[in-house]
């Protein structure tokens, strides 16, 4: 038990190239002994995510600093503390943080959270971590959803995306998803509760969009990117707003597609709004609070996808660029 | 004198024409006799705005109700009471208001403004009516700028540019104009104390930005559309705001033009927000009072480019779409 897996990134990803193992080394590690001050956690869950890919890029522009080659491949993750040198926290408590792709990581404290003893591990990641954090300041906070109001929002089966759509229909919103698969389509309706589904591999986006939306669209939720944007800023009403919260299908082209004219910026005084969660880790808390009740009441349920064992996390992400995963993509460790 | 001139919109524009006199008809028309509570207005100054191509055409999704065909065509203007039975106007004051093109108008009041004595027909119709509005409502409540940041402007030398830019400075940015001639040019930059001017049609667009924006750019006010949205989105700032307000180069367009990648704006979590002023009609006084300490310091220069004679419009309004203008296109009658 003195030796452990890491996994680091040891080269970049080409513009358009689905990350694979190509990018990272795995190495073995011997677990050090802790210092004054400092916990070691054994890390049991790992949350692979599409911002990954952000990280892994030498993008001098991002909103968040890449990840050194050579360094540990940086991930949000929850483990247990198995040892413990500092005096708020100890041995067997649960913590969540930017653990990285790791068995064992050593911590000063910083930077993390404590799990409630009666959360749920795939819950936490699912819901309390990054994607639920995401929907709720994405769609409350930015989005500002009325009752009555119709939302479309795309990657609608994905972790973010279905917890919007269930935000909004607990918030009295007419909900459509976008989604990938007849399959990811009968689950955000018959399991979710949304108003609709959209498969835009194989319907007529336009023509589908026009059926389930004879309100039109007042709040767009972007997690996709694609032709999608195109459509629906068509269909947007007055005042409507547009909220950017991902573009994955752009992640991974080399050229990325260009955007809707703005001429129905104007004709529709619509808001087009970017937003990434680094700007929000400081209100984590409030946002956990906001999205608690909603949580309580029942009304947001995830699934989650698991792949076991940390070496399998570097075939894994692609699963995130094609849409091969069915809920929320966790490593358990 | 008992005859007089009006012009009517007898057809609607083509994709991608440029309005001219084949959409009009002139009639010659008797002016009628007033009822009680009526009064009869000599149009003397009509304003020629790039929003009258939106009128003209039969989009029912626009923010304002198109012209009839067969209708007076609609335009802003300032006149004087030539009679009165309403008790609130006498005969001499001047009022402003959507005259429409036409010598003579009868109107009950409603919607009208009466102007001081001492403000300048032009400088009423320039500054204080739709230029300066939109640029205070865009620049002011929509694009919040802060001392210190950078502003763009496009169409920087047009009736709603050159004002933006003016308050930009006044507001202590630094502000780079975009233009379509040398002359433009040189009269933001040495009359109106731009920091600098891009010539779109000769100047290397990306290269010209680098050099003249330091420290990148927080706000961009979008009054033209064409290639510059594409350069400006790559050189924002995090947290910039975009204010589209006009993309003339598009109105007349067959088809328009694809906007920038959505990437930026999560990269950046920029805003960007189309306004219209219909949607603030209710808050003109307010907007007034917002730009007048400006033009009271004389922090507002403008300049008018004047058509005589009501009939000349149908062919002034091209001017509009082509960069032809020097100021604010006014047609005296």
């Amino acid at each position: 038990m003195s030796e452990y897996t890491q996994i680091h990134l040891s080269a970049r990803p080409e513009a358009g190239e689905v990350p694979g193992p190509r990018l990272f080394e795995v190495r073995k590690q011997t677990i050090p002994a802790i210092l004054d001050g400092q916990i070691l956690i054994k890390q049991t869950h790992m949350s692979l995510d599409p911002a990954m890919l952000g990280w892994m890029s030498a993008d001098t522009e991002s909103y968040i600093p890449p990840v050194e080659l050579g360094d540990v491949m940086r991930a949000s993750g929850l483990g247990e503390v198995v040892e413990s040198r500092h005096p708020d926290f100890a041995v067997g408590e649960r913590v969540n943080g930017l653990l990285g792709w790791t068995e064992y990581a050593v911590s000063d404290g910083q930077n993390l959270n404590k799990l409630p003893p009666d959360l749920d591990a795939e819950a936490a990641l699912a819901v309390f971590a990054l994607p639920g954090m995401t929907a709720t300041q994405g769609l409350l906070n930015v989005g500002k959803p009325k009752a009555g109001e119709t939302l479309v929002v795309s990657g609608a089966a994905g972790s973010v995306g279905s917890i919007v759509g269930q935000l909004g229909k607990a918030e009295g919103l007419r909900v459509i998803g976008v989604v990938g698969s007849d399959e990811k389509a009968r689950w955000i309706v018959d399991e979710l509760g949304f108003d609709g589904a959209i498969n835009y591999k194989t319907d007529n986006i336009p023509a589908r969009l026009v059926e389930l939306t004879p309100d039109r669209i007042d709040v767009y939720f972007e997690n996709t990117g694609g032709p999608i944007q195109h459509h629906v800023m068509e269909r947007m009403n007055a005042h409507g707003r547009i909220v950017v919260c991902g573009l994955i299908a752009d992640y991974t082209s080399e050229e990325p597609s260009p955007g809707p004219s703005w001429l129905q910026v104007i004709k529709k005084r619509l808001t087009i709004q970017g937003f990434t969660m680094p700007d929000h880790w400081h209100e984590i808390p409030a946002l956990q609070a906001q999205l608690t009740p909603y949580v309580m009441q029942g009304k947001i349920k995830y699934r989650t996808h698991i792949i076991e064992g940390l070496e399998n996390a570097m075939d894994a992400l692609a699963l995130l660029f094609n849409g091969g995963n069915k809920g929320k993509l966790i490593v358990k460790l």
